[in-house]
């Protein structure tokens, strides 16, 4: 098996390319996943894996052998822990950094298998642990779509993978334009309910139970103009507090799981 | 007006301290407010102000005006841009600065004027953001009270300020040991319903509409079994993707607006 002892090796140096530089994966189709979990759901989502590295003193041999058998066209390299230490985040990524390819996020590509949608947009979220925490909300109610308008990075961004906890690999999720993404939702007929602090109706009142895309914005700015223009309803979440904005996440949340309750949580 | 223009000057020392050692705050009962908004949340809150410091060339003079006709107790200094520099959190606190006296958050002094209570439990929130983001869905929900079950740190962490956008000041908090925080709901017949991974009942079969705690532990170990056992109903947010844990702000907003729901928001 190949061993990698020095931080000078080309690969260390593409690995860290890959996992500092968005246009480096653009170019090269391939991105860096860390930790146990994370290459799990990777692997889960169908992700192709190029390369795997791992530092033995943290990687199991057991884990190591299920792997090699369940990987048989991947190269294994091991790495000193110099490397590692180099590649890793915090050290929290027990033991294990892969190199993948990524995948096309394509509206087209979005293959919507329930008849009865129920899809997350989010217009060009600010902060990958924002995106990351509405790909956790979506895995957890098994959303049909998570549909990115404008976005702002990647989502192969290091940041986002941690922060979705590996979910970005599990979600199906597609990246547009905004006008894009709204052509295609009246195209195939499902309702679009932007969340705004202005809008006119209780997010409780609507009804759900139709294909139904609910539309979030940014903490800052909120929706864009042509968002709130293509919504069949503007829907608001009360605020009765003392201030006016709610984390994007916790406001999809809330109307996700309003929708989930009202569909049985089916 | 005093000013201050070395950074080795004993206030600027001071309150570099309160900033950064939980110990400080409580041996001296102060705390320091960064920002505008925050200010004025804590104004809002009757906090009381001892000290005042603002950059001239970011505080503007119509503001400073305003603020020393409104508090006429309080010291104001004028600070170098050095000085301030060297107090801001990353130059984003619009040129004010304050330190106040902190306020008593035991049980006793919770002062519940609703008769039909909703009140969130957090036991040991890790982060000081997840306060932050916990406290920020109270103030929208309106929440009777948060209580900080065992809090791991004070609630006058700067990053718990900041993450909860001031709302530290607005909302009614206390806090106490677990065993302490139970016989006190139970005391005055409120419903106490723990959300857990194991929790045979969904959460939106639920009432809500009698006096209820809401309670949530940590993402990594859940609720203490004093709380799973002592609750009334354990209640599960179901996850149906592929990770089993949920942002402990998500999951509380999920439940606390359901509970909003059935109680027509008011």
């Amino acid at each position: 098996m190949k061993e990698i002892t020095s931080t000078q090796n080309n690969l260390v140096k593409q690995i860290l390319q890959l996992k500092e530089k968005s246009k480096e994966r653009r170019k090269s189709g391939l991105f860096v996943i860390e930790g146990q979990r994370e290459l799990k759901l990777a692997l889960k989502g169908n992700y192709n894996i190029q390369t795997l590295l791992f530092f033995a003193d943290i990687f199991s041999e057991e884990n190591l052998d299920a792997l090699i058998k369940k990987l048989p066209s991947v190269e294994f390299i091991k790495i000193s822990k110099e490397v590692y230490q180099k590649l890793a985040y915090r050290q929290t990524t027990e033991g294990v950094l892969a190199i993948a390819q990524s995948k096309p996020h394509s509206l087209n590509s979005l293959d919507l298998k329930n008849a009865n949608p129920l899809i997350l947009v989010a217009e060009a979220p600010e902060k990958p642990g924002n995106i990351g925490a509405l790909l956790r909300t979506a895995d957890a109610a098994n959303l049909d779509a998570v549909i990115i308008a404008n976005p702002k990075s990647d989502l192969y961004n290091p940041n986002i993978i941690r922060s979705s906890v590996g979910c970005v690999f599990t979600n199906k999720i597609a990246t547009g334009t905004t006008m894009e993404i709204i052509e295609y939702l009246q195209l195939k007929k499902i309702a679009i309910n932007c969340a705004a602090l202005t809008a006119p109706v209780n997010y409780s009142t609507l009804d759900y139970t139709v294909p139904t895309a609910i539309v979030v914005g940014t903490e800052a700015t909120g929706l864009s103009g042509e968002w709130l223009d293509a919504s069949d309803q503007n829907i608001l979440i009360p605020m009765q507090g003392e201030i006016d904005s709610m984390n994007v996440s916790v406001a999809a949340a809330i109307v996700i799981f309003e929708a989930k309750r009202q569909r049985g949580f089916l």
